[in-house]
C-alpha cells in the first residue's frame, strides 16, 4: 500500500504535481501483443482535458500524452509502459497566496501535517491532475479490453437537484458524448447546463452523480472475500477527487426492498445461465455473473469556490480567504472519462487474475 | 490481490468454510506489547454469534475463539497471531438439496463458474461464516487502537423502511448495545425489532443501513491518491457479505449541495485547527484531519428467504426451488460488530503505516 | 512485506512458535481440482521430522498436519487451506536457563532489541520449527505441480570438508532418500553420516551445502528486472534458518570462467531450442528456458552447541553459558525437504504468474 | 511480484528499454524533508556510465536523470519521484543482425518464448541499461541514509582468477574508488586492469565478485521468517543482471567449519552488546545486530563476446553467428555502484519497516 499504486496485475503506478515538471506513471500487465492506438490514449485524454467547454475550467491544458516505453513497432511487449505528460500551464504565481492558508475542505491542511512540508502550488500531489495518469492507464486498459468484447461506459446522471430519473434501459448510453455535461438525456443536459452555469456564475460549485455501466464482461471475474470484484470498484472510484460514495446494483436503494424483491431469478438464456432483474449489478458474492455491471458514484461539490470563506494559516491565525485561479464549477463532466478509466484498469486486472484458473 | 487478506502492515489473512473443520485466520502487525485480553476478543465474537436474540437465525455456534501463537505471557509478541474457531454445529443434511440448484442472489453459480468445483454446503467459502475472521482480527485491533485512545462504533440506522433520522450529536453511541438490532434509539429500535419479526413470519428478509463513527483518530491517517483513507474504508465495507453501498461524511447527500454550503471551515481550537462543521466525515484528500469520522454502509436483504423462487440448476434446467435452513430475516444486528472490525483494522493499519513518517 | 507470507499468487502465510500452540498457516493459489494426497504431505513431513534417525536431534514430535478448510471431497476447491500442527512434546523447562541469556549466533538478541518482548521458549518464532509450514506448502505445491510434470529434487552435497564432487549427469537423484544423510552416492553419504556421528559427539555442529535439481520446467517462467526467477529462489532459500548463501548454475565457479567457456550455444533438438551446456542452470535473462534448473545452498553449522560459550545477558553482564537440550549436530538431512519445498512453491507461484500471458 | 518493482515502502517502480525513447522509474518512500542533492544523483549515474574508463564500452552516453516529481525547493516531499534518463547514442543498426538469431546465454530466446513479442534492440528490457534506474533510486537511498550514519561501499574483489585475498579490516574501502576497476588495492587493481584488458583482446568477456559493506545500521532492521534481511539483500543482488550468486557473512566458507568455531560470542562494549568475531556478517536470524553486514555477489563472464558462436534462429535454424556493437568485456567496474545501490535500497526499506515498531 503505497497509495501511488494501483491494481495488482494490471497496475499503475502515477507520480506528479499540478505545479511540478510533468506527471506520468508506469503501466504494468498489458497483455504483449495489445494494439496500443496512440490517438485513441489521446483523445480519452481530450475528454478529461480542462478548457474544453464553457462549463469546465479555462485553463488551456494540451496535456499531451508521450509513452516512454514497452511499445515495440504499435504493439505493448509486456514490459512495463512507462509514460509523461509535461505541465506547461502553470501560473503558480496564482497559488501564492494560499502557501500559507489552508482552503477549507482542501487537503492543504491535512498533506501539511501528514507530511511536515509541502508542494503548496495547485495543491500539489492532491491537486485532481493527477488523474490525469488514471486516464492514461485507463485507455491503455480499455485497448485490452477491446479483445475481450467489454465496453465500460460512464456519464453524468445527476447534477445537483437535476436527475436523470430514467432506467439504463432506456437510455443510449453512447449519446452521452454528444453534449459538454455528458448527460445521455438531451433535454436533462441542457437542465444540468444551464444549472452548472448559473453555479459558475455564483462563484460557487455543485457535486453530482456519476453512473457507469461495464457489458459484456466475463462470468467469474472477483475474488473471494477481501479481492471481492465490487470491493475493489468500489476503492477504485473512491480515490478519485471528490468522490463520497459509491454503490453498486441497487445499492442504498436495495435497503427499501425485500430479499423476495430484490433477488435475481436465473433463468435459461440457450444454455447461457441468465437472470430475469439485475439488482445485483452483474456482482453476486462479488464475482461477475455476466451480467451488466453498473455502479453510482457520489461527487461532492468541489472545494474551491471563488467566494470569500474563513479558515486558518499554517501558523495558527484565522483569516478570511478568496481562492483565485481558475476552477470548474462542476467537475462531473470531466469525471466521466477518469470513472471509466478506473473501471477499465479494475476488469483489465481481474480478468489477468482469472488466467490463474484457466 | 488474493482475495484472503486484508490490510498492508496491520494484516489479516482468512480461510474457512461454512461446513469444513474451521475457521480461522492469521494477524500480522500487532505491536509487541500489546494487551491481549481474549475475553474481550470472545465478547466481540459474541457480539456476531448467531441465536444471539428472538431476531437472529437459531443457529447455535458457540464460536470459540482458540488463539495458536503470537501472544505471550498475556502480551503480543509482535509475531503473527494464528487463530481458529472450530465448525460445530453442522448440519450438512440440510444444504443436500442445493448440491446441485444455484440460489437466487447467492454465489452457487459464480463459484462454481469460476472454479468449476465448489463446498456447497452452506454457502462454504462464499459463507458469512467467514466474517468470523474478521470480528477476531478486528477485536485485537481495537485493543491496538486503546493505547491511542482511538474508538469505533457501529450501530443500526436503518431497518427497510424504518430509519433513524437523527444526527451524531443526538445520539449516546453506547445505547446501541441495550437493545438486540442495535440502534441506539430505543423507540426506533422497537420499531426496527417488530419490522424484523414481521419480515420473519413473512419467510422474507429486509436489509437496511449501518452507520459507523470513529473518534480521535490522529491527524495524518491516509496515504494519498489510491490509498486515501476513505477508499480503504468503503474497500474494507464493500467486502462484507450482503453490502451494496458505502458512503462517508455526506456521502451521496453532499450531491445536493454547493461548495459553500459543503465546505468545511477552519477555525482554532487553542492551538488545534478543527473545522466548524464536519461534512467532510473527518477526512480531507483522503487524509483524516482529526474530526470524527463517520460513515454509512448499505446492506441489501439477504438472499436466502424461505419462499419458493424460479432458478436453474448446475445442468442448466429450470425448476422451483424452497431454501430450508436456519437464516437471519435481518443481518443489520450481527453485523454491527464486523462493520466495526473492518474499521479498526483499516486504522490500525494506517496508524502503522503513517509511522513511516515519524 | 511482512515477513510471515512467501509467495504472489501460490502463497504460504505462517504462524506460530516453536514451544506455542501450534505452528499453522494458509495456503492461497492451489489450482481448484488439484488432488490433495494427506498422506503425500504427511510423508514430506516425516522427512523433516526430528528424531528421524541417529544422526538427528532425538526430540520426538509426531508433527501431524491437520487441513481445516479448501479441500471437498480430496480436491482442492481454489479457496484458501488452513492448516495446523500442535505443538506436543514441549519442554520448556529446558529452556527456562536461556531466559535471559543471548546464545551466540541465534536470534535472541535481535529478537529482543526489535521487538521488546520475546517468546524465548525454545527461540520462539526464530526456530526452525517454523519451517514445517513450509514443507506443508511445498507438498501441495508439489501436488500441484505434477500436473506439469515437474519434479523437484534436493539432496546433500557436502558436509564440512566431504564434498560429493560428482556431475548431476552421474547421480542418481532418488538415491538420495534410501540413506539418512540423503546424499544419493552411498560412499559418500557412508564418510557424511560417521564425520556428522563424530561432531556429535563432540558436542559441535557442522554445516554443509544442499544442491537442488528442478526437471521439466516450461519455458518462460519468470518476471523480468526484480523477478527474476533465481532471484526469487534465491530468496526462498536465503529465507530458511541457517543458509549463508546461494548460487545457481555454475554460481561462484562462473565468476573463473571466459564468456566463450561460459556462454551455452543454442542447437535444435527436433523442433525444441535447447542448449549443448547448462552453464546457465536453466535461467537466462531471469527467465527459465526449459532446461534442468540447478544451484547450491549452503547452511552454516547451526548455532546450538553443547559446549561453553561466553556471551551476555539481557540486563548487560558477561556470563558463561552452555545450552542443554535436544538438538541436531548438522541440519542438511532434515533441510532438505525444506529446499525442496521452497523450490516447488516458487515453481507453483511462477507458473500461476506466467498464466497471465496465455 | 510485477517484477518491474522493487521494495515495500522504500519503492522503485522502473520502466524502459534499451533502444525505446527513455529509462527511469518511481520512486517511493522517500522521506520528506530529506535533501535530494541532484549532483550526488548524477555523480552516482556518473560511476556507471559507459565510456568512463578504457576497460568498460566505448558507448558514450551522457545518462543525465531529470527528476520531475515529489521534490520542492531541494527536497522530498514524501510523495513519489518520477524520473526519466533519455536514450541518445543508440545505434540501433547495430543491432539489426540479431534480429531473429538467439544470442546464447542472452534472454533473446526465453523473452521470446515468454511474450511471443519483444523489442530486440539492444535486449530491449533485458538490457543492464535498466539499472540506470536502480542507481538512481539507490542514490536517492543513500541521501534518506546519510541521516541514520549508515555507509554502504562495494569494491570488486576478484576478477577472473585474480583475486584480492585480504580481510575487510586491512582494506581502505574509500580507495576503491581511485582505480578503473574498483578495487580498493592498488596492486590487484593492476593486475586485474591488465587482465580485463587482454580479455578484451581476446574478444572475450571474464567475470568476477563484488563485495559490499554496510556499516552503521540500527539494530532491529529485518523481519522474520521469509523477510528476513539477507534474503532481501540476496534477492535484490540476485535480480542485477549476470549475478550467479550471492553469500553473506563467510557464505559458502562457512559449511566448512563447526559451529564452535563459527559461533559469534558476544561482549559488552561499554553499554552496547557486540560480538568478538563477525562470521555472521551482522545478520542473525534474519535481524542486523549492529556489526557491520557484508556480503559478495558473483557476476559471471557476460554473454555478449565478439567470437563466432553457433547457436539458432527464432525459426529454428542452426547458424554461426558473431555479435557486434560495443561491449563492456567485463562489467564489474560498472556494477559496483548498483550493488551499493540495491544494497543501500533494501536498508531504507527496512529502516522504514522498522519504523512500524517505534
Amino acid at each position: 500500500m503505497s497509495g501511488n499504486s494501483f491494481g495488482t496485475l494490471y497496475r499503475l503506478t502515477s507520480f506528479g504535481e499540478s505545479h511540478g515538471k510533468a506527471v506520468g506513471g508506469v503501466i504494468e500487465g498489458v497483455l504483449p501483443g495489445t494494439e496500443i492506438d496512440e490517438l485513441f490514449i489521446q483523445a480519452e485524454l481530450n475528454r478529461r482535458r480542462p478548457g474544453q467547454s464553457a462549463i469546465t475550467t479555462p485553463r488551456d491544458e494540451a496535456d499531451q500524452v508521450e509513452l516512454l516505453s514497452g511499445v515495440f513497432e504499435g504493439k505493448a511487449t509486456g514490459t512495463p509502459i512507462g509514460f509523461v505528460i509535461w505541465n506547461k500551464d502553470q501560473r503558480s504565481k496564482d497559488y501564492g497566496n494560499i502557501k500559507d492558508v489552508y482552503r477549507p475542505s482542501h487537503a492543504d491542511y491535512t498533506y501539511q501535517s501528514k507530511y511536515g512540508i509541502r508542494d503548496y502550488r495547485g495543491g500539489g500531489r492532491s491537486s485532481a491532475r493527477e488523474t490525469i495518469a488514471r486516464v492514461v492507464a485507463g485507455a491503455v486498459a480499455k485497448l485490452m479490453l477491446k479483445e475481450y468484447g467489454v465496453t465500460v461506459h460512464a456519464f453524468t446522471s445527476s447534477v445537483g437537484p437535476i436527475q436523470l430519473n430514467k432506467s439504463l434501459a432506456e437510455l443510449d448510453l453512447l449519446n452521452a458524448e454528444t453534449n459538454i455535461v455528458r448527460c445521455p438525456d438531451d433535454a436533462k443536459a441542457e437542465e444540468m447546463i444551464a444549472y452548472i452555469d448559473q453555479v459558475r456564475r455564483d462563484k460557487d460549485s455543485v457535486g453530482g452523480v456519476i453512473t457507469c455501466v461495464i457489458k459484456n464482461t466475463p462470468v467469474g471475474l472477483g475474488e473471494p472475500v477481501f479481492g471481492k470484484l465490487h470491493a475493489e470498484l468500489g476503492s477504485a472510484m473512491l480515490s478519485i477527487n471528490a468522490v463520497k460514495g459509491f454503490e453498486y446494483g441497487l445499492g442504498f436503494g436495495a435497503t427499501h426492498l425485500k430479499g423476495s424483491e430484490h433477488n435475481d431469478e436465473f433463468y435459461m438464456d440457450g444454455d447461457k445461465v441468465r437472470t430475469r432483474t439485475n439488482n445485483s449489478g452483474g456482482i453476486q458474492g462479488g464475482i461477475s455473473n455476466g451480467e451488466d455491471i453498473y455502479f453510482n458514484v457520489a461527487f461532492k461539490p468541489i472545494a474551491t469556490i471563488l467566494k470569500e470563506q474563513s479558515t486558518v494559516t499554517k501558523d495558527g491565525e484565522e483569516v478570511k480567504s478568496t481562492t483565485e485561479g481558475r476552477h470548474d464549477p462542476c467537475v462531473l463532466p470531466r469525471a466521466v472519462p477518469i470513472v471509466e478509466a478506473m473501471a477499465a484498469m479494475v476488469i483489465a486486472d481481474y480478468i489477468l487474475l482469472n488466467k490463474m484458473y484457466r
